[in-house]
């Protein structure tokens, strides 16, 4: 991307029409952007908060270049958009992040092979094609592993604790021939989070550590400030830096490590706004999602300052029947993403809660 | 209104489709609600973050009927929308303000009246309808005072400061026969506002005093806390609760004073989320925008509790254009209105700079 940055007025597309495109749209109309919307759903919630809305598959390059035609930039607002519509979308219009960033944070082979050349830290991992590959990744890894396909996991979908005496054919069937990985077991005291921000002209902004609880492998806390030492919060940061400049780019990435008695581990990274920064949108100064706005339009970053403690708790499937609850505690920041069907474990919303800061 | 708490997903209408109709928007739809905009305009700033765009008259009994027929809750965003319409809608859907308070804040000479009823201080006023009124009021006030038309007048429009000597036949020339009050001329030290809430239920939560400054009668900055002893800040609350009981007001209601050695008078009021209240958005757990959407859902009210001082700065008319110079300040809360023409005065968007709290 070599423009000069997006006036405001400027249209942005977003590729993408759940809660986090959702965001990204709010985000963007109060800086003055009008978001074009491309989902192949009916109504998709990130479609009633923008001025227009394209539906179509993600293959459909004739309406990606209708979608592309009316817009100054555009953005993804989830990681398993096919490359090739990023890659198609790049010969048109800028586009960030990058089709290459996405390509390496959609395969967990590649993304870790990639993470560990730069000489970071991640859980052992073993490429798995075949029976063949398993039975000796297994065997490396002590009988015990878990297996992820390389592509289109989220929330624990596609990955399976395997054990070589217990359920080995059970999950080969579960595998079902997709590539995968097998990675060894982390013994880690907590899982925490980084969400960083890089500008056009390289610059990077760190949000403060999170602290990340899962239930059913679906997030469902983040706490910041994490209980994490000073050293650990610098190598965190350090490592979110280390990455994004790697992939030269634009716009907010998130990592995901795990802390563990030889230090932090990487295990994934999001190219996108992520869940575990939904806490930045009522403690901070600047959210995650206008953050990656003001990158995406090629404007400096804006401060990522902590003005305030805060828990972020998702509301998960049927939970958000329990609104009059949220509704009732007044010092709930409330946010719901208008879905209509409440289906188990879906993210339905979000609260944050704020407290006085502890620290600094 | 007397219906039980709207569920998430439920509809909300605005009518009027401004800035305030769109912060109104942003705000429901971050609470799940779908929006639908009512408005004249071709392209109002609201309908670029809202579901649905009704355009047509406000006095158009069919297309208001259309409008409602598909929403659960109604209210509006600007006080100059005739009472007739509002009183029209309520008719068939709940609404909030009611009809009956905007026809008093609509109405300087209602206003004051029903203001000095409730034995809270204002300027002295004085009816004019006729020139000789207007010559008896000016002898009354000792030959100066503030002309201002009953109805419509904003940012200083309709309204003319008047000197028996000097001006006195050009400003009737101005005033062109409209219905009008003439007000003594007040020796005030500050102008402060305060945002109120009002639930169904007749709670009230008042945010912090903010205080104001204006240049050529338009806001240009509100800063929070207000330079204020903490008797007038009581004082204050007092008033605001006052007023809004009085009208069985529900949602947010701004009322404008002047500090004077006399104490506090009431300015105006305004049945609205009010300009003077935008640092809520970023200095608080709840804005006046989503406290207002609370309060017109029936739900409990959100914390007023604010987490920061603030300073909130308009951008007017063709300052838009330095819009590269508040982007790369990163300690402003920037919210631009999306708003294509830029006339002089006009308010384009709004930022706030926060800081640490200095009190409480």
């Amino acid at each position: 991307m070599t423009t000069s940055p997006l006036t405001p007025g400027g249209r942005i597309g977003i590729v993408g029409g759940g809660q986090l495109g959702r965001m990204l749209a709010q985000a963007a109309s109060a800086l003055g952007f009008c978001v074009h919307i491309f989902s192949p759903d009916e109504h998709p919630p990130a479609a009633d908060v923008a001025t227009h809305h394209v539906r179509a598959d993600y293959s459909d390059q004739n309406a990606l270049r209708d979608f592309a035609r009316n817009l100054d930039r555009i953005t993804y607002e989830f990681e398993n958009i096919p490359v090739e519509t990023v890659r198609f979308l790049e010969t048109l219009k800028p586009v960030a992040p990058s089709a290459a960033a996405l390509e390496v944070a959609q395969d967990r082979l590649i993304e870790k092979t990639f993470i560990k050349n730069l000489g970071i830290a991640v859980a052992p991992f073993i490429q798995v094609d075949t029976r063949a590959d398993l039975e000796a990744g297994l065997k490396t890894l002590g009988g015990i592993g878990i297996l992820k396909t390389r592509r289109f996991g989220y929330d624990g979908k596609g990955q399976w604790r395997i054990n070589s005496d217990d359920n080995f054919d059970a999950v080969l069937t579960a595998l079902n021939g997709q590539a995968a990985i097998l990675e060894g077991l982390i013994d880690f005291s907590a899982e925490v989070s980084v969400i960083i921000a890089r500008a056009e002209d390289g610059t990077t902004l760190c949000y403060d550590v999170a602290e990340n609880t899962h239930e059913n492998h679906i997030l469902r806390l983040s706490r910041v400030p994490a209980n994490l030492s000073d050293d650990m919060r610098a190598t965190a940061a350090q490592i979110a830096h280390k990455i994004a400049t790697a992939l030269d780019y634009v716009g907010i990435l998130a990592i995901e490590l795990f802390v563990t008695q030889q230090g932090l581990l990487v295990n994934e990274i999001a190219p996108r706004v992520h869940n575990s920064g939904h806490w930045t949108m009522d403690a901070c100064v600047t959210s995650q999602f206008t953050q990656h706005m003001r990158a995406l339009a090629g404007w400096p970053l804006g401060s990522v300052e902590r003005h305030s403690d805060v828990a972020m708790t998702n509301i998960l499937g049927e939970e958000i029947n329990d609104w009059r609850s949220f509704a009732s505690d007044p010092a709930c920041c409330l946010h719901l993403y208008g879905k209509a069907e409440a289906r188990a474990g879906r993210k339905m919303g979000h609260v944050n809660r704020l407290m006085p800061r502890s620290d600094g």
